[in-house]
């Protein structure tokens, strides 16, 4: 079965490279889809994947592969690659990919690689790397197929066959006026379905979806996904059409934005770390705690300020954990909506009062549920109604300060431009434990009368 | 700009409806695309919904309409619609979204539904429907051309304007043998670009990526991201073409698992509820924070266990927040890397071990950090040698149980083929918040002698 492929890949190359096979790997290797080598270098040492590396024949299939190396990999791996030979990998691939592969690499390396690139190959690549990363004009190809609204079927046939041969994606033909401004679409299948003569014109949509070189990544994708479409043009200021995104790109660019905030939401930066070694991995995520430790800090000096009601009442403790743990995992419940809400497109910022009031009333609807639960467990261990009732009020009051706050604070942020789903994670979380602690010593000062 | 379409959407056609503006309601509604329509369907009432829903004059633009919708919003609204209203719309519908859409309704209202449409419809309807959700049969599409590998590009050409005109994606042209079984697969465009008499043969790729009818839906999703192809076909048992997965329905696949993923970490269910009632939402949130009220109960009474300990040294409580909220921050951290590298295939079940004493390094690393951070804090508050060790070490055992318990439950759950996303949020948490206070107060008890 395909899903195993790269795992039964991965061990028959480990045992060959022990065993010395070359022969034997090079037909492997040269066979291999170069999408599944990229996979099993990651579990190869370095010098491993540059033998690997240097068996395989076609340009193209490098190009595939180290498209598809995770960024420190590839960044090792490209030392030891001749500057001629990464020249030539990269004429062979999509211009999308190269600009992509570059902005990859350190300023010196890209530098010294576009000056050895063709002219003309360099200045498409150039271009590219003139848009920022997240853009439409940051992953687009200027690959793509644009013929003049007054070109037959059958001429566009023709230069399908000449001058279009390497078009990545050649499923839409795109019109254009004599500036070059986009016109119109229409698919390669009602090319072969009109007769010959017809100008692209009279079967063309006029109706194109499009988007320009500085919409957001994001944005670009979901309107890919919602029309269903293979591919959406790009036009700059002027409405000249510059580029095109593929489907291809926008999966990835879902996988990572949906990899980004899972992992933000965690607090382990924005990048896959398991991959990378044990102190790097430490390194990445060592910032991240500090907010819950400097959160825990706060929480302690709150709770050193009640030391002396305390002493009196030592059973106060025991509650601590089950009311941290309640307003903790309501405030991830509604920020995790939030945040995912907004990144499908399912929530709007304009929507804020409403999320924000609707998270506020579940939140305190959940809290009467537990805070009279835990209330009542509160009553028959100790049989003290005032302990009982202070527990039973921490518990409602954290949970829905943790609903509101939850739901507020990624709400606020995606409103002013900052990333929700930063918000999430360990600071959220912080903020909740401090309040939490801090109302629920409060109240059961104040009813005990301690 | 597209990506505020379908918010200026809502707010035109709410005014409107205000209004009563029919006219100029209907010209909006045939205009706008049916996919917009679907979200704004999210803003207004089900008598408003139905209103406009029947301004609608192509039956194609109402199954795109009705696909997009909420679950909860179509069963509403489908119960409203004439009974002959819906089989037109859903004989104008591709196959799989037929049976997708069915499969949303209750067994009676679709088998009325299958009995009322054409026999061939519906047949192929019923096949799909046999297929379980998740699973390449459940999604593929039986709509797609399948040549004799001995048909010419000629043959095939007129095929596409006379037989397969209503193919979804026909940019794929599966050739197959004279059982039916997958053998080759041509592109649309190499179709254009040979001459006209080749046969099939001559030009398909012969080693052509395929999946089973009972595959995974996650696991196709992958191989056609992977691979960068448009579609990619489902075999039976026999080898047999029996349909094609596209990359549109790939896309949505990805979408879904990520938002299900996200949301089962966070104890939400699996299913987007913010868009439902307030009720609604509460209900399916409630149970899942019933882990972590057990958890914190079960910490109640662990805590209670050490009470004469806490009475004597009432500031023993001051570090709970901080030991439970470092503990519980790692192992998130832990548990989010090894679902999202599961889920994106990062990780194999395989890497168990290597995984989890990874992890379990890096909390011992950043135990040591953050122990010795919190025991020097606490030194300098308390100025007792005994607390501040006492305190350091549970803030490290806490850490790196935290990291071996966040690892190696989603492995685990992973390995007995359950869902490791939903071993993440409240259960492990919960399962660390209880860990780390037992810890704690254990070794603090020791410590310190009381």
């Amino acid at each position: 079965m395909l899903n195993d492929r790269s795992r039964i890949l991965v061990d028959s190359i480990k045992r060959l490279l022990r065993r010395g096979a070359i022969s034997h790997l090079r037909k492997i290797v040269n066979k291999a889809h170069a999408a599944d080598l990229s996979v099993v270098f990651r579990f190869l040492s370095l010098s491993e994947q540059h033998k690997l590396f240097e068996m395989i024949t076609e340009p193209e299939q490098k190009g595939i592969l180290l498209s598809g190396l995770d960024e420190d990999i590839l960044l090792d791996l490209i030392e030891r690659i001749e500057l001629d030979d990464i020249v030539e990998i990269l004429e062979h691939m999509p211009n999308d990919d190269v600009a992509d592969l570059l902005g990859r690499l350190s300023e010196e390396q890209s530098n010294t690689i576009l000056e050895r690139m063709k002219k003309e190959d360099s200045e498409d690549v150039e271009d590219l790397l003139r848009y920022e990363d997240d853009t439409a004009g940051g992953i687009m190809v200027t690959d793509f197929i644009a013929l003049r609204e007054d070109t037959t079927a059958r001429e566009a046939i023709e230069s399908l066959q000449k001058e279009y041969v390497d078009v990545e994606m050649p499923f839409y033909l795109y019109a254009v006026d004599e500036y070059g401004r986009l016109v119109g679409v229409s698919s390669l299948r009602q090319l072969v379905v009109v007769k010959p003569d017809t100008p692209l014109n009279d079967f063309m949509t006029t109706d194109v979806f499009f988007v320009q070189t500085n919409m957001d990544q994001e944005e670009v994708a979901k309107i890919v996904a919602r029309y269903d479409i293979l591919a959406v043009p790009v036009v700059d200021e002027t409405h000249q059409l510059v580029g095109i995104i593929t489907v291809d790109d926008v999966i990835d660019i879902f996988r990572q934005e949906a990899t980004e905030d899972i992992l933000k939401m965690a607090g382990v930066g924005e990048e896959f770390v398991e991959t990378k070694s044990i102190l790097k991995s430490t390194r990445i995520r060592l910032p991240w705690l500090f907010a819950s430790c400097i959160g825990g800090i706060v929480a302690f000096f709150i709770i050193g300020h009640f030391e002396d009601s305390l002493s009196k009442l030592a059973y106060l403790a025991a509650f601590i954990p089950v009311i941290m743990g309640m307003g903790g995992n309501i405030g991830t419940q509604s920020s995790t909506i939030v945040v995912r809400g907004l990144a499908t497109g399912r929530l709007h910022i304009s929507d804020i009062w409403q999320v924000v009031s609707k998270e506020l009333a579940i939140g305190l609807i959940l809290g009467l549920v537990y805070g009279s639960l835990i209330g009542f467990v509160a009553q028959f261990q100790y049989s003290m109604g005032m302990l009982a009732v202070s527990v039973g009020l921490a518990v409602l009051s954290s949970m829905s300060i943790a609903a509101l706050v939850g739901s507020l604070v990624p709400m606020a942020f995606a409103r002013i431009n900052i990333d929700p789903a930063v918000a999430t994670g360990p600071f959220v979380t912080t903020a909740i434990d401090i309040i939490s602690v801090f109302f629920y010593f409060t109240i059961a000062t104040t009813f005990l009368g301690i």
